[in-house]
């Protein structure tokens, strides 16, 4: 089916720019001697998930039980739940999850520590948790390799949970940081005989510098396998790497040099992540995605040159956060060039809790 | 059912505070002469689309066609879309609507006219189309009252198509600037023929200054139902009008003043509107909702005394932006004061095209 066919505003994913993403990043961890743990947030799609695997990740990323329910239910039998799973509603559902799959999460605090070994206790398989570490991003963590030490050593002595390792999510461009924290680390808890099975680091913005943290055993980047304008920003790829457009019909034109698309921030999101605009026009490289109301996005033509859109052409957006506008849609259009080869749904899209 | 039964993140719906809103609101329209035609992308709930005109609304607004649809499928008769409707495929959608409801759209430009007119050319009923007035958002609509009647004359002399009247969504607090355009372009089309019959002006931020537009007929707030910390700021409400909050957990606690809770951007969005920060939280006037990553929002309880949440406690954050809350839940629970009595779908939710 040939675009002009589909309801806008909408998601194009093209399969061949997926395909490659993913195999170069898998022959990157490959020849960097890293796991790789592909977090799917970004495309919250089984089909995915299974391809990741297939080309040779270890396992999938999840961030929320609903999601980690979603690929569970599809097939997928080895999961990574790096959040702090707390209270009785979700600790059941973790136990649930972990009798059908292979499964581990992280705690950062005794407190989270102390749910999981009361839930698992009983349990006839302990869970593997790992200390999350906060090397830098100022989010979740333990705040120092004393503390890493303190926590797995509460972990190793808890009823019904195993010590797993290590996980940090680091900040952006502060790979030599995050080394040296999980660097110190790792000896610290070697020297006290717990020397961290795994140590997870993440990320795609870092993923082509993965390899320099030398102490890292795996790696979960998630936003790889669409790419957006962030990571293009970023020095991850080209705009040509990148695999999700949101498709749009420009519905006014006001004036000489302003645009209005039926995508806004129902579409494309309000997520900046620092860049001006939200968005770049494929095709109009000096457009300006200027403001986003929830079902209109107004785009500055004043730098491009004669050949403007007109009302009724379909744009097609690269979004400043591929992720997160996967999580607004109830479907994908799967395309191949300029042709859409199957429709399907976000199958883990809203699972929020 | 109380509170810490629920799943977190989840949305939380204080049904008096609502109908207080609605009625406050509709009682401020009353006393000025104004038919209200309340936009229900706030709530995105026909339940809620019903009260609004049990309350005394003319009808209600929707942004996007499959807005319309859920709506009318509900039992709601009379509805404004208020956006230029463009292509083969919405039009043919328009049209099948328009034969089950009561139905008006706008346009901006004779491209989206001809469009319309191809469509109703041969309608049991002729199409009801507004021009949309663009008073100094700077998003869709004519820029002059010369223009506004250029395309009211086309849009009479139009097959198929009645001209309906003039409609704007003004910048917020430009009150005046937006009386003025309207009234000029009123008094342009009077003498040339075409009184508007209506003249819909919008939003809830100018709601209680809607009275000061002269020349309108009706307006069209959306967020004065929950209202949220936008309304707040612009005076619109006070925090404890505010009707929707997101329930949330701390999941960490991991320096003396830094909370992590399980509400990211995927359940309050990216919105700043201009604020700083991503929420208030009630009950922690000082914490401040620094950061949020899809499924983490970070908290700086610096400026917090001695009480401060632990992980496990159940937070209420009163969003930036509610309306965009709603399109991110697939359910929605409504309370009176602590307890839970009822869940609804968001029926509305993710029809964006």
């Amino acid at each position: 089916m040939p675009f002009d066919r589909l309801e806008t505003p909408c998601v194009l994913i093209d399969l061949d720019r997926v395909e490659a993403n993913l195999a170069r990043a898998q022959a990157y961890a490959d020849a960097n001697g890293l796991a790789l743990r592909p977090h799917i947030k970004t495309h919250k799609l089984p089909r995915f998930a299974k391809r990741q695997i297939e080309l040779g990740a270890v396992g999938i990323t999840c961030q929320k039980l609903g999601e980690a329910e979603v690929m569970a239910d599809a097939g997928i039998t080895d999961i990574f739940l790096p959040y702090n799973i707390v209270g009785p509603a979700k600790l059941a559902r973790l136990k649930a999850l972990a009798g059908r799959i292979r499964l581990s999460v992280t705690a950062d605090g005794a407190a989270v520590v102390d749910g999981l070994s009361r839930s698992f206790a009983a349990a006839a398989e302990p869970l593997s948790v790992l200390v999350e570490c906060d090397t830098g991003m100022g989010r979740c963590g333990v705040q120092t390799p004393e503390e890493a030490l303190a926590l797995a050593e509460t972990i190793a002595a808890a009823p019904g949970l195993v010590f797993g390792g290590l996980m940090t999510y680091p900040a952006t461009g502060k790979v030599e940081a995050a080394n040296a924290w999980l660097k110190a680390a790792v000896a610290l808890l070697s020297a006290r005989g717990l020397p961290p099975a795994i140590v997870s680091n993440g990320g795609t913005p870092d993923l082509w510098h993965a390899g320099e943290v030398s102490v890292a055993t795996e790696h979960r980047p998630g936003t790889y396998i669409y790419l957006d304008r962030f990571q293009v920003e970023k020095g991850v790829g080209s705009f040509d790497d990148c695999a999700l457009t949101v498709l749009t019909t420009v519905v006014s034109r006001p004036t000489a040099d302003r645009a209005v698309v039926d995508a806004g921030s129902k579409a494309l999101t309000s997520d900046t992540l620092g860049l001006d605009g939200f968005g770049r026009v494929v095709g109009y490289e000096d457009a300006v995605v200027k403001a986003l109301s929830e079902e209109h996005g107004v785009i500055d033509l004043s730098a491009c040159g004669e050949t403007r859109p007109q009302v009724g052409d379909l744009l097609r957006i690269i979004p400043n956060h591929a992720c997160v506008v996967s999580n607004l849609f109830d479907a994908v259009h799967l395309v191949r060039g300029d042709t859409v080869v199957e429709t399907v749904p976000v199958a883990a899209r809203g699972r929020v809790d």
